[in-house]
């Protein structure tokens, strides 16, 4: 019941275009983050397949795709949601806002924790792609499509492929 | 059935992979603006809940999403389709076309109108991101995964990240 | 029987994240591709209306749109896959990998032969757009969100907008 709450709160908080609670319901951050809440249970618990099963049902119903494996903090929003991807071994804090397209990925060089560890109250523009094991301090704000593959301190904004500070 | 005859037209003339009329009704563009013109109804009847859960159920069929609230002219032809988000605040003009991927969205610092406006025979590249109150020219062409976050003028093509004019 | 031995090889051989081989079966990159074997039969036999139904089929249900007449290689492997469009006339070498949101598309500006061919052992980045009838040379690496309109080389790295060689 928390996390309804917390997600009314915190879409009520970032979108304009919401008219009234009951439209939280419809929303694909909704249902994704609820099915992620599902499949983590089941990763803890090493039963991989059903993790890994309902995270596909949720990729299919929300076009959003959480690994079960990823740690993720309080009220996460996801605007829109269409072809967002995150990594096993993401990690993400508080507070964050990202929006359809988002990537946080791996670059294919890497074993263990190999996606980015997103900091608190961080804004990801839609299409960004975050990949390896980089970290994006507190505060960053990251632009629509950008790619960035190296560490990003604490209140900037990064653009461009590859992303450079503002 | 004029929109049908409409969308016939349109993909006819956009699409080379077309090879009879009869797949039009299989393109997700023709049953993403369907739903579309379902759910505008609703909104300007101020049935907010009930248009939202239609362009819902429309994204998760086509990977289309155009909210309730967008104006939308003649012939818009959205290939392929996934990715695609449509603000609430979007005006489109007549005769333009769009791919996967592209983005009418909001940049966070507006209220009110705070999506593009898109002009006449406009070409807009798949995974292009147009975001802010901002207008784009009447037959202006876009690139592929460009960012635009200023007016673009008449007749010119803008690329990358930020946009610029070639 | 043999496609399935080859994809779970393939599945194997490139993501870490899988535990055990029965997870292959949830990859919607194995299930696109079983889709796309049984259209581009039907596109063989000039059953285009079939054929295209399959592949909208599989689209809705795997955000990977692999159109019914594109030719591809042995152990093709597409990582995540939603927002993937692969058009009519690519022809795909062996040992490809891409991620979510590849595209392989045409400009608008060609007729018959209008999309990419790429070669062996190539790697796509996610969000990368490769259009027009052009070549991607064996081994080449493309980068994430890069737009490529001109011949790339064999065994270079290709990043940015639009793409250059690193």
């Amino acid at each position: 019941m928390s996390f309804i709450k917390e997600q009314i709160k915190t879409i009520r908080k970032n979108d304009p275009a919401l008219t009234s609670t009951l439209e939280v319901f419809l929303y694909p951050c909704f249902k994704a983050l609820l099915y992620y809440k599902i499949s983590h249970y089941f990763y803890k618990k090493k039963h991989f397949f059903i993790a890994r099963y309902i995270s596909e049902k949720a990729k299919r119903k929300t076009g959003i795709e959480i690994h079960p494996g990823a740690i993720i903090g309080k009220n996460l929003f996801i605007d829109h949601g269409t072809g967002v991807v995150i990594g096993e071994t993401a990690i993400i804090g508080n507070n964050v806002t990202m929006f359809h397209g988002v990537t946080l990925g791996g670059t294919g060089k890497q074993k263990g924790k190999r996606h980015p560890t997103i900091g608190n109250n961080v804004l990801i523009g839609c299409g960004a792609k975050i990949l390896g094991n980089i970290t994006i301090g507190n505060n960053a704000k990251i632009g629509a499509n950008a790619v960035v593959l190296k560490d990003v301190p604490e209140n900037v904004t990064v653009v461009g492929i590859p992303g450079r500070i503002l």
